[in-house]
């Protein structure tokens, strides 16, 4: 594959161009080919390392980007924050270098710092993946909301898209929004009005106070999850407040576009952001989400691997 | 291999025929050949991934079925419960179904609730063996055990089996019972009155308030597991009593037939459920039945997994 | 490779001729180049397994012997003591027994009891690398630092090493004292009065009150870690006495032999035992440790398996 892929590392969506997100999404998609295959694996990064570095708890971040790592026969070293030598009182960076001394060729890190993996990637030689970064983004998972959305629909530009909850603080709905925005994709989010952003910080999304507003004639609608450990701090709503006003349900989506589709990025709360009766709710594409993360991971090892050799 | 086997998971016992019993014991028979090779490995499963799923702690169980899996160069998937999205409040099949969209054929399923594997496999494509659930069941150990004796004593059918211990909550004494039984074996067991079914819910075992009448005459004697994190409960004797009166040593199994076997599922809380004086009783088995628990593991991975390709 | 290594295990530095010695450092010299290939992998110990139990927590050393494993496509077997049947109960022998029925050739153990692998050692057929264990020994954390020492000076014969800190309590210390010495070079240790043994217990290397008496015309200064665990017992000092008086920094240094290096097992308290101004000390070595742990790990892995077979 001789694909132009002008990056060393994933951090934030920011300096991918829209072309580099094709290639991307493009390359995942023909990658999916492989994940059906009778034998899902091939030899293409046979000896190359992926290191997770993994500073807050985490399981189908985790699981996917090895399954991905698996699928094209790289290594995995796993290195999680318990029972380490974080423990011990050790800084991220010596941590980091640490590990990088035994010879891994990309460090996937998830980290409740902000910026966290953009510090790593300016000290180490080997690429850096955010997985995840506090308040501030989450890249990977942008880049298999758009691919699913492409598949689902067809195309990205001029689709309406509505992201419903926690909008300050989710890493996900600030990729997603410089995401979808960036492929040609309008974006509106609501949610309840102390966890909304004002205009001017909302990445370009426009805000709606009230739910309705952001989810008619949507071509796409996410809900976001409520992070239960927020729950009773003083701008969180109760969650039953929540469901009533922002929860999504049947008679919501019928205000979406036809053949609106339904996401979340999981873990989902049923009964709070979504109605247990969208379970089987015929645009709900949750699952085909968490297959293309799969597909997007093994996209950007073998983009990243190979970019960083020449 | 074209061997006849019809079933996609292995849930419990009872829906294993004799014969389908006999192409587990033999499979894993033969199959513990591979494992005294230099080097012990085969390309079979290559490329077929099984996903564990432990929702309890467990070390020996979850280390067995890892290393029948690559023994086969099936990949694994290791997802536990600590650190999880469970820790996130999600629901059991949204957790099984996210693991199942990055692609497993198998899910290996430990939990604490009674029925949990079965419900999964009735919404999943791939297929599900129960590693122990809750108080109910726990098929593979009721088969590596059948192997042990299979092995040891030439036959099943006919033989005296003795079962010590707090057989009401014991899965993997419900399971040996019914494999046990079903082999043609008759089945006694014994133990703290408290903790012993009523000769009804035995499932066909013979229940005797005395250990010695258990135990005469048998040509298996095994001891199911004190779990000590039951001590002090109201139906439960202190450990001291249970020694006296339900540990196993010397005396006692002088009384089983000659050449009796000893077996235990560990892990063995010495000096309760037996005395340190039987670490080198000329029949214990213990390490036998771990041996075999990964040939077993070995062989039901090997017939699901080519029983669900057809 | 025909080599000549007459151990089937590495339990401690004591057993370990000059010769051997040299046998690891050079085999473990020559794998460099293996970690240096485009795929840093060879067929070598394929089939071989590995088991690594950690009874106490660690990142890097476990992360190590994992990598030096994979490297020779040798499996891994990862038992770690949280979550596991020790927490049951099981006595430490019961769960290595069990382990080993599973089949590992090799088990690398780290344990809190000084002496836990040679237990272990004399009760099974496989090999045993201990990975530290109690007060004792760490034997392959002194042989990665032997290859340091060797590749960066050329000789270990004649040397003079200046260990300070806690050299009662660190096997570490101990290791490295036994090892050096053996192979020609003096050991000079020193540290706060109330963590430095008494000069018969010093395993023959000189003790000096005064860091300076240890560090002057040294060749290699090796600063071991502060055990922050231990802070505020009565014998420890706290750390700002620690850092002022056997804290390590660019003045200390500046007494040592002409391009002096620096070592340190890690993790590192910046701060306390070096000051931040040695992290771009012109002699600081400290990553190339890491780097050659792997290398050591594999040359082990390597002649034990090899030997073991014989």
């Amino acid at each position: 594959m001789a694909v132009e892929f002008p990056h060393r590392h994933l951090l934030e969506i920011g300096p991918l161009s829209e072309e580099d997100i094709w290639t991307i999404l493009k390359t995942a998609h023909n990658l999916k080919e492989v994940l059906k295959r009778p034998i899902p694996k091939v030899p293409t990064l046979r000896g190359k390392v992926v290191a997770n570095l993994f500073f807050e708890p985490s399981t189908r971040t985790k699981l996917s980007f090895e399954r991905a790592a698996k699928v094209l026969s790289a290594e995995v070293m796993n290195f999680s924050a318990r029972g380490s030598s974080l423990e011990k009182g050790e800084n991220l960076l010596d941590t980091v270098k640490n590990v990088e001394a035994m010879g891994p060729d990309l460090f996937v890190i998830r980290h409740p710092a902000s910026g966290a993996p953009h510090f790593v990637a300016r000290h180490v030689r080997a690429g850096v993946i955010n997985a995840g970064d506090g308040f501030h983004e989450h890249p990977t998972q942008a880049l298999l909301d758009l691919l699913t959305v492409w598949e689902k629909k067809g195309t990205l530009k001029g689709l309406k898209v509505a992201i419903i909850g926690d909008i300050r603080h989710s890493r996900v709905a600030h990729s997603d929004i410089l995401a979808f925005r960036k492929m040609g994709a309008e974006v509106y989010v609501s949610g309840p009005g102390t966890l909304l952003p004002p205009e001017r910080e909302a990445l370009g999304a426009k805000v709606c106070l009230r739910l309705e507003e952001a989810v008619e004639g949507a071509d796409v609608v996410m809900a976001l999850r409520v992070q239960k450990e927020r729950h009773g701090r003083p701008l969180f709503p109760n969650f039953h407040e929540y469901a009533r006003y922002f929860g999504l349900n049947r008679r919501v989506l019928s205000l979406a576009a036809e053949g609106a589709i339904l996401m979340h990025p999981g873990p989902i709360n049923w009964g709070i952001e979504l109605a247990p009766e969208l379970e089987d709710f015929p645009g709900q594409v949750i699952l085909d989400q968490v297959e293309n993360g799969v597909a997007v991971r093994m996209a950007l090892l073998l983009l990243l691997l190979k970019a960083s050799e020449t």
